[in-house]
């Protein structure tokens, strides 16, 4: 019923990423983390401002082995244009993805029928292309990418220790719980 | 195919609430601002400290009109012997609603079929009954309920500003953008 | 039609026994009779009763050679917890088996849809995992464990006499039936 | 799923009672306890010893204001001569109700489509004709009358005190539970 | 469309016979000519004035190497007790046979669905396990053994003879009629 | 599931009765008995001799008030030819009644599907147009009219005595039976 | 969906021919060519004068090396009878095929449903089985067997000059012509 | 299943008649007799000489008040240069219908599917727009018109004389039958 | 089965016009004539000189009273920028309409499912709504304008002139054919 | 969805072709380009002037290595005429293929089916049998050969030159574009 802990669906698109035509599939996923960012329209309002956020925090989403995707359903046409003219998402040095085919909305069901369009919609993805966090917002209201980047630091942690499980609010380097049957009743 | 912009579905729950068991439905929601917050199961691991998280915010939340629900798949009678045992969920002043028959997991799409247990998902949610912001993680990832009242305001500031939207981390008191055709392609 | 000598359906599930988490299932029941009792849902009324009732026949179940397994559709959670807070229920030492999923409930045809909890139902299973006697009772009306252990003995006698059968409130030591053409239209 | 809280299914067979036929149908049920049993055939082996059972308790189930009815495949007429002829079943008092048709059988879910015969089934059934209790066995293993009494007399004690439940093992004119909030986690 | 020329269904059934509790089946009845007679109820009224003129030919039956079979849908267990204490019916001393699953009622074509009972009906069956004559007669209406003979004697020689017919109301021992192209219109 | 109690389908043929063709139907049955006996095919070997021994109890089946069919799926054509050239046919006084439609040898279910003739069926049917005996045979075996003058009468005689039946072998102005609970289990 | 150049199907019927009863069927029409005449119902008006105008031309049949075959909706006894008893059908030396299950009739098309019996059609086959020409009337209006005749030669004349056709109302002997581009338009 | 006494299917098409393009439908040939003559198609080798043979008997058959109707699978069009080109098609003065759409040759059954033209049929209808006889052969067989003439004269003859038949090869002026019972089994 | 002479699809899109955005649908199209041009994507190569040969011949199609439609997969946001930042593009002065949708592209048959794209496609659409003339080409070949000229002058002359039909290579002020029966055949 | 670039479907036809009948199909356009003209019909007022401007333009379809193929729905003979007696027709050289069967038009979508007959279309396909363009127009509208005669130049053009596409009214020995990521957004 949710995505959550379930596998990216098979798909290949064409993106422009740094000055180049580049294509991008499930496959590309593979073998490191992916944060996926969808967006509703190229040159439209919020959009080169979430497209900004995410660039002034590519260098952590890098340090923490992660790839993002900016995702419309605009071509990849449109992508190079847009990224040529607006200065905002010309900082973006990540792949802008296009969706034309509505592909990639339709699998991670953020599709609007009547529009044609992408809901903004955040998913993070693991190295093995299992969706562990979703969020999706009504369009008029933006995301905030330090908390994409909280949360990828938490699904990394309790990926790699397996035994433990973030707190609420939990921030890189704060302490963990270990479930066990102790716990059961006592917090 | 998603669940923003739709309307919750109907149903009734019973709930614990300040020392009592009472009836919460859809109907129940309307007229103010919802936040809902789906746990896995009563009595376990980050779910009190994501309890307290949120009590540690009711005032915010009051301030901002809105009513939390905590829910999870057990009954309101284990509800009630969590509050009195756990210092953490003791806190609690909201409604802990009990979903025995599963109809809230299914309907807002957060149930696991094979745990018959809620995943960790928040959903904002207008007085008209019409979800505007979900967010929905693995397990053993939690959530932050600074984030989660950074999205009520901003979802209550365009619905009484039809004409703007909130840029990328907009917090309550910066500045917002007026969609405009002068704009596209602009930024 | 009827669930009287049919197989128990395969399941799985966690339950709470003697301080540990232990994974209870269809065939954790092969090899010895058990006895299946399900209650509506923890920490309510009755049911600590009737598990004190259990509790104290439970050295003649063991003697029988027969396991009791308490089902709620609570957690295995809950009911460690309900083991640690109700003196009655506390007393117990057999498993009480959480259903979260309500596999087991639905199986033994005692699920009530509108509420998510169980009828008061009780089956004698034999060590092939073949039921022998069922009863289900309105949740308002509690069983007597006398009974149920009259019934385990009875099962028992005529599964290693299969040539003889119980009579009328037949109780372990009384004279049994050795059906034959002879008695016909004669008793 | 479950029988117990739904309506006896409409029906119309022919009994052998006090000397003469008559029908017995689900209207004849209305407006008076009933205690329905189950037998596998007439002439049989522990069939004759659950009547008497009955019968020596019969004056118990009137004075309850409650009726018994005995229900096997046979006909009216095979019941007849059974009566006449088996000293144990020449005590029965209450109507032998033949169902040649399988239509009760079929009904209370105690068919046994492979020879055609009932399963031993019990039912107690309120004066709106809903199901109270069940119990059904394998039919090597008979039951036992007083155990029939004590849940009539439950089930009538919780339909006259609404606010009441009875507890484990409960007799007539024992002490019984009133459920309120304050019990919960408390027994 | 019609039973004759069709072969008997596949049939297990318990039968009284001889002070013995017998099986019966498709298979028993081949390799010798069967005579299939079923009657409505046992203990009832025609029923046993047919049996006895069953048993006053039985030595012509057996002299032609036909068995008897008398049917209807009470137990083999009603059948030995109707023989015992039917001065009628004790002269039976062929099977009696409890079809209580309707499986030979319903094969023959003779059930009746809102009693549950057999028709009159009785079938001459040939060595094969083939219909060779089959009558029924609504339930006042008795029949003739006389006939029944008859019927039997004309089909085993005309299966002895098969290039002969048997003419109007012919009886053994009579002239028959040898069909050839120059009988064609000249009878 | 049988014709008998069922009744006669709406049928319209063709017949040669008294030297003329005369249309036989449903409606030209109802107020009076009908004997309706199918016949192979017209010229053949057996149906003279049949034809012959109906015409010599035609008297009789007058005085009883009833009529006399005879059918095949020949035409009318044929069976005023066979009227004329055949001496046996020629005593017929009833209706020939044509059935190259093969409407009511489907109706009667006597109909050969891989010949397009029907099987020898006789039908004793009642003044409402209610079958109430019938009797089928393989084609090579006669039927004898004696015994369908038995049946008519017992027919008879239970319809206008309807609290009585006519047991084994019964013949006009014999002892009937009057059915009475005090019978049961006493013939 | 014409019958024109169409196999016939396969079938198999009983016939009066030279004073036997031989079988028919499709593998007998193979070899030589065919001419399948259809009538009503035996001992009718224009039958006989249509199966006398066949015989007259039967010699010209024969020497072309053509069968003929009357069919009815009638039995093969009928057609003896028929053979016999009227002097125009006495003439026929052919075979008078009998089609009681309406297996031809329907095969070729002119079964009359709601009266059992066939139209008048006539068919040319040749020796492969294929249909070449067919003409159906209504059963007032009778055939002219000379245009049958006139059909069959041309049919056989383009069988064996497959180069050729057969102009307007062409007789054995006349001009043919031979289809070629440069008639095209010319004629 | 035959086209023989059914009604001409509802249909619309363009004809070439003296000179100019009428439309013809089923409601045009109400009223009259009709004979319709397929051909194959337009410009072809046996086609001109068929509708010459039908141009010499056009007073006939307007004698007769029949009007006849050529139909090919080809247009309107073609048919007037048809009619303009050929010496034999020009002498046609009644109309030459297009069937492009196939509406006809589907509706006489004369519509070969892999070729798209219309095999060589012939149909006399009635003025209520009946089909009376039909005729249809292989595209290499031609017609007789004189044959046609016979057919709808008797057509004309038996529907205003009800209670006659023509017999074999009948002429007009010819003597004819009139059926009744006297003559059955007699001609 | 083709779109010629089909209404147009209900439709409601964004277009960039002037300056402002609009909404474009079939009912903004009723009125007067229509050319939709289907272009595979904003910003890309033979789209622009195509909008330029369009842009040249606007007074034209102006002049005959049609409006222009450019449509491709993109968002009126991508077409405004188009529009601004291509020389070619930005001399259009007819509707760019964006078709996110795809809507239009499957509603003309030019939808390529695997790139979300538009074939080359045109359309002259008279001022019912009906489509008159399609062309569509593979993507690397673009079309020629002046060529959709001649076919919009074309197709409005007939549209007044009811009963002319323009020749081959028809061009506005030369002669035009008046259809007749005299013509056909000797063009 | 559309027809360009999907293969010609799999069909057989005869057509005339300098004086003779020859068989046209999917095969025998393999290898060469193909340029398929479907007219409405034979003899009509439109066709012979585009058959004669195809004749006109005949040459340069040679030298490119391409045939032209004229289809209507009339059949090969009618063609064969309509060359002999039109001018402008009799100056085709290429061959005028029959579709009666309606194979053709179906498969290229341009049949009407109240007609019978075909729309104005025009298709270009390669040598391996791929639809490059296509036009279709209401039939009052004719084409200009000139234009296809440049689609097809420039489908062979940017069939040689895969790298390439022919910008808007692109005409032979013209400048073509090369697609390069430099050109996106630049023309």
């Amino acid at each position: 019923m949710s995505l959550i802990n379930t596998q990216v669906q098979p798909f290949k698109a064409q993106a422009f990423h740094n000055g180049k035509f580049v294509e991008v599939s499930d496959a590309s996923m593979k073998g490191k983390w992916s944060v996926v960012i969808f967006m509703p329209a190229a040159f439209t309002f919020n959009c080169p401002t979430e497209i900004e956020d995410a660039a002034e925090h590519y260098a952590e989403f890098q340090k923490a082995g992660a790839e993002v995707y900016i995702v419309t359903t605009d071509t990849h046409f449109s992508h190079k244009v847009w990224h040529e003219t607006s200065p905002a998402v010309g900082k973006a040095k990540f792949p802008l993805v296009g969706d034309p085919t509505h592909q990639l909305t339709r699998a991670f069901g953020v599709h609007i029928e009547e529009a044609g369009l992408a809901l903004r919609g955040t998913f993070v993805i693991d190295p093995e292309g299992v969706i562990k966090t979703m969020e999706v917002h009504d369009n008029a209201i933006a995301r905030d990418v330090t908390e994409t980047v909280r949360k990828l630091k938490a699904a990394q942690y309790v990926a790699s220790h397996p035994n433990e499980v973030c707190p609420a609010k939990w921030k890189e380097g704060e302490a963990t719980l270990a479930p066990s049957i102790d716990l059961v009743g006592k917090i």
